[in-house]
């Protein structure tokens, strides 16, 4: 398979912060809560992350159980990340703006041995690209394109 | 403000690959398409992790707009990454799992001058948390949980 490229557009609706996203046919509404200057209609971004890390261990799990000779009955992810926002909201000093830490409980529901589980763990972790963009670098290229009326 | 923990579960739905994220009250589909396996009923992990990053941009330029004299109509961001899938999918040596790279397109329309929104522009890469999240390390701290019938 050669290299793919994914797109996405996300534009902030006229009023608050709601964000419309829309990838293939797919439209997502991302927002903040009122507590950070929002109306709560959907998901913040951080969240989002969260999520995206989540799925994509699951997926992981459920495409390759069944080459691990794995029989998955289940399969479940709790997330958790720590924010300061005295990083994006003040930009103070040796606070990241982003997450400091994730933590991830991946439940395997299955009668396979506690070493193959931990075995297949592992394989999945070594293979979850989201997993890999959020603990390793990547690199984010910006451009500003300036609109006139 | 203190630090913030936000929390996520995903949860593999029992056929095909689609998974359910719930965060708070919002529940959110993920999916991958036909071509991957899946039944295509949502986004893939990593066009959510583009649409998280766009998001982001969005909500931390219409938050400080004001505090930065920018006079801000519009805004959104288009957003691409290239993903080789021979290392998710068969761990091919030397090839990264998650997105090799990202750009992403800022579009501002405002009256301000050229300079003031590339200085705008850069203030919002400097305080976006998806961005720091992705562009530096972040560490993910992954606990197996194995569940019996």
């Amino acid at each position: 398979m050669a290299i793919t490229t994914f797109k996405a557009v996300s534009r902030k609706l006229p009023e608050g912060l709601a964000v419309e996203n829309k990838v293939r046919g797919f439209t997502v509404i991302i927002d903040e809560p009122e507590s950070l200057g929002g109306t709560n209609t959907g998901m913040t971004p951080v969240e989002v992350m969260l999520m995206a890390l989540g799925s994509c261990q699951c997926i992981v799990a459920a495409a390759f159980a069944k080459a691990k000779k794995i029989n998955l009955e289940e399969v479940w992810v709790e997330l958790e990340g720590d924010l300061d926002p005295n990083g994006f909201l003040r930009g103070a000093e040796g606070v990241r703006n982003g997450f400091q830490e994730v933590r991830l409980k991946l439940h395997l529901k299955s009668d396979a041995s506690q070493e193959q589980l931990e075995n297949f763990a592992a394989f999945i972790n070594s293979r979850c690209p989201v997993e890999d963009n959020l603990s390793n670098e990547t690199p984010v290229v910006s451009e500003l394109v300036v609109e006139r009326a």
